[in-house]
């Protein structure tokens, strides 16, 4: 695919603020759906990002995410190396119009003649070249003063999506039409209406605008946030102070659904948004009984069912549409009718308090990852593993001794004075209050097994005092170097 | 519950070589079913014994079981502090008549004058008066010289059991009725009038008869069998001899359907046979929804389900008359009405070789237990958990080396030549070929976190120099000393 030559320069807007709690027990609050690599290698935002890539040049996109994710997206987008993408962090979560509005109010001044086109981190896309045909139709239109939204040709009646119902053909483009109504989610004999009339597209949550087109849109139908964020850009108040006073809706809800000026774009694009388990389960392939199935699973006689195992062996017998979701430390078997309520589920977890409503065993770091692997008040067992030419930051513990012992590959190990290479086999002592390195100089990975000791055995425990990312800087909120959250433009 | 004073001595004849696969994944073909915790703290096979110890001297009491068992069957006797029960070990399954008949077999002479009394370990019996109660009527018939089997009263029309129609009631003793009939599992509308009709009673598996009668019968009706076992019974052949040449049936197509001497004592017992996932579920309480769980499990508006989380969070919304068992290492999820299938889904697994249907990841001992946390082609990593009072093998490793690192108790420890308390946080190494040993001496748990290294991982590899259980001996077909496995009476 090359860079599509013909089309106005766009600036693209990520909103990456999801907590996707509706894909539990595979996402968590500290690992949202977004960053899921539920098809294929690449999480669902790098694939959101590559796929924009041949259009939207790198340093003119920006993802919008919130502060509690900052180290998941900042790692997922350090992975591919794309060090040159803005990200934006929201103290919390305000919902899609804050989030657009913030970005047009950190937009770069020198891109007042590009058109900022928004796109959900987390959706699927099948037909890149149908996207940027449509992007550059919607352009267009964003350009001559419209709001432009992206319907989706449905292929089916669905009843998992908004529809948007197409009027009036806009005046001279052809491409687009005059937005006669947003329609929430419809009962199935409404949405099969719609699929037989034709004139309806799924709400695809894609937009193009002028940034003083939306910003006049916002100051007319949510004068409030638009109030505070206006303070914000003129750097009369900070994001927090902001954000306190912001109430969350939809762009949908507070704007696209009042304006005068809204378009909506058709566009025939193999699309989902990866909304539910069942969503999920309807982007992959089937058996001829109609199951789905990834990783280790022995089935007897099920059908329709989705079987989802992320590393133990799951049996099934004789279900029929119900999706087990298995990971390392909690499982969800769930009939496919009820995927819904996967989200009411997570909100009593985190009510309950259960670490299983908010993060992995296995954390992922920029250098390679954790797992742990067993725990009591005084202990912590961890597999470590170092990715080849990483090292993690020089730190100490305060509170927490550590035992390492080598079992695979030849780390280059950091303790007090010493710096040695560490063959597999051996073992060291951590003390408290020992600045110490791990670090993998070969071209295998490094394991190595970890013992902590000691009365406070959290992760904050760990005082850098070198790292090679971005995280010396105290705190959450901040964004990676470079790139300060919410920096005026 | 006092010993019963007034019937006729017994000598108790318990069959645990069952495999259990039906139990997948709770029982493994290393951890059968009798050693399952299911029903309270006490496995089936020790609450089996615990039940007829008011009625039957442990010096009266023998477990027939088979060699790859040997050493969990062992252990749960141990745990007890059974070590006056005799285990007869079969060097493989060979089905009930051959169990009985090498009971029958090796049966101390001096107990000539005793009622043999056999008794499937693995089966629940809530009421214990009317078990003996029934018991002695039982052994005055069998005292006559009849072959007598126990008929439970059902109290539903289940499809899961054998029935035994009673005919004639016996003479003189009025407690018994000769069998008509032994009938398999019928179809529900048969067991439905079953039920009507009176007189037919669930096949119970528990047995009573003189020594001589069961031999006679034998003889008679598997003269094949009961040669080889004559052979063994006289010294000329050794068991693993005659099970070569034994072709496995049960007692009850083998002698009991055959036989005219057979006689049915019916007892109204609170009985299961725990034979299938539905039997369990129907021995628990069931909440007002019909569901019956079991660990740490959150639900929404499930049906009639068994939800068994042993170890991890299992969350279930909307199912209904599912299954839902989640181990360690492995979940099955199946439909209440396929359970009979579990079965040959263990089968199929087998054939497949995953460990998953042979052994848990937490593995019991007689000091304590471990559990493997971590395993990689060089290296292993086990958390090891030491019971007050005792102590591991004094052993050594030829493949092998061990780092420990203590993280719970202070143990006593012995490498090489040294012998020293070793603290909470502190460390070790053992390397290859040197004896060591690890003791707990104090009145808490001790637990280490131990990472082996080396290119052979597997338990073999263990040289034992001296043991306080029963495990210097080679092999798992000898039986704990002082009872070595098929001696002659």
């Amino acid at each position: 695919m090359m860079v599509s030559g013909n089309g106005l320069p766009l600036f693209g807007v990520i909103l990456a603020g999801g907590s996707g709690t509706r894909f539990w027990p595979l996402s968590r609050s500290q690992y949202p759906k977004q960053v899921l690599r539920l098809l294929g290698s690449e999480s669902l935002l790098q694939a959101t990002i590559e796929r924009l890539l041949p259009r939207i040049p790198i340093t003119r996109l920006a993802v919008v995410s919130n502060a509690v994710q900052a180290d998941v997206i900042n790692l997922d987008l350090f992975r591919k190396g794309w060090t040159d993408i803005r990200v934006w962090l929201e103290p919390q979560g305000r919902n899609t119009a804050a989030a657009v509005g913030l970005a047009a109010v950190l937009l770069p001044r020198e891109t007042d003649t590009e058109i900022m086109a928004v796109f959900p981190a987390d959706h699927y896309i099948g037909n890149q070249a149908d996207l940027f045909k449509a992007l550059d139709q919607g352009a267009e239109l964003a350009q001559a003063g419209y709001l432009v939204t992206f319907g989706i040709t449905p292929s089916r009646p669905d009843t998992g999506y908004g529809y948007i119902k197409a009027g009036e053909a806009v005046d001279g483009a052809g491409q687009g039409f005059h937005c006669a109504a947003f329609i929430e989610k419809p009962e199935l004999n409404r949405a099969q209406a719609f699929l037989q009339e034709g004139g309806h597209y799924w709400n695809s949550g894609i937009f193009l605008f002028r940034r003083e087109v939306i910003l006049d849109a916002l100051a007319r139908y949510l004068p409030d946030l638009y109030h505070e964020l206006n303070l914000l850009g003129e750097g009369n108040q900070s994001v927090e102070e902001a954000y306190q006073k912001i109430s969350g809706i939809s762009l949908d809800h507070g704007v696209m659904e009042k304006a005068g000026n809204v378009v909506v774009v058709p566009a025939d694009l193999e699309w989902s948004d990866v909304g539910t388990w069942e969503a999920f389960y309807n982007l992959l392939d089937q058996d001829s009984r109609g199951n789905a199935v990834v990783g280790r699973a022995e089935d007897m006689d099920s059908r329709n069912c989705l079987i989802f195992a992320q590393n133990r062996l799951v049996a099934t017998i004789g279900l029929e549409d119900v999706i087990v979701v298995d990971t390392a430390d909690a499982s969800l078997v769930c009939h496919r009718d009820r995927v819904q309520d996967v989200k009411i589920l997570v909100e009593r977890l985190t009510r309950l308090n259960l670490v299983e409503s908010v993060q992995h065993p296995t954390v992922e770091r920029p250098w390679g990852h954790y797992r742990v692997l067993a725990h009591g008040p005084f202990y912590k067992v961890k597999e470590i593993v170092v990715a080849p030419g990483k090292r993690l930051s020089l730190q100490l513990h305060q509170y927490r001794a550590e035992h390492w012992v080598v079992v695979e590959g030849t780390p280059m190990i950091h303790i007090g004075r010493e710096n040695m290479a560490v063959p597999v086999n051996e073992s060291l002592f951590v003390p408290l209050n020992t600045p110490h390195r791990l670090e993998n100089p070969g071209q295998e990975p490094v394991k190595i097994i970890e013992v902590q000791t000691g009365a406070y055995l959290e992760e904050d425990d760990i005082v850098r005092l070198d790292d090679d990312f971005w995280r010396l800087s105290e705190g959450a909120t901040q964004g990676r170097s470079g790139h300060p959250p919410c920096s005026l433009p």
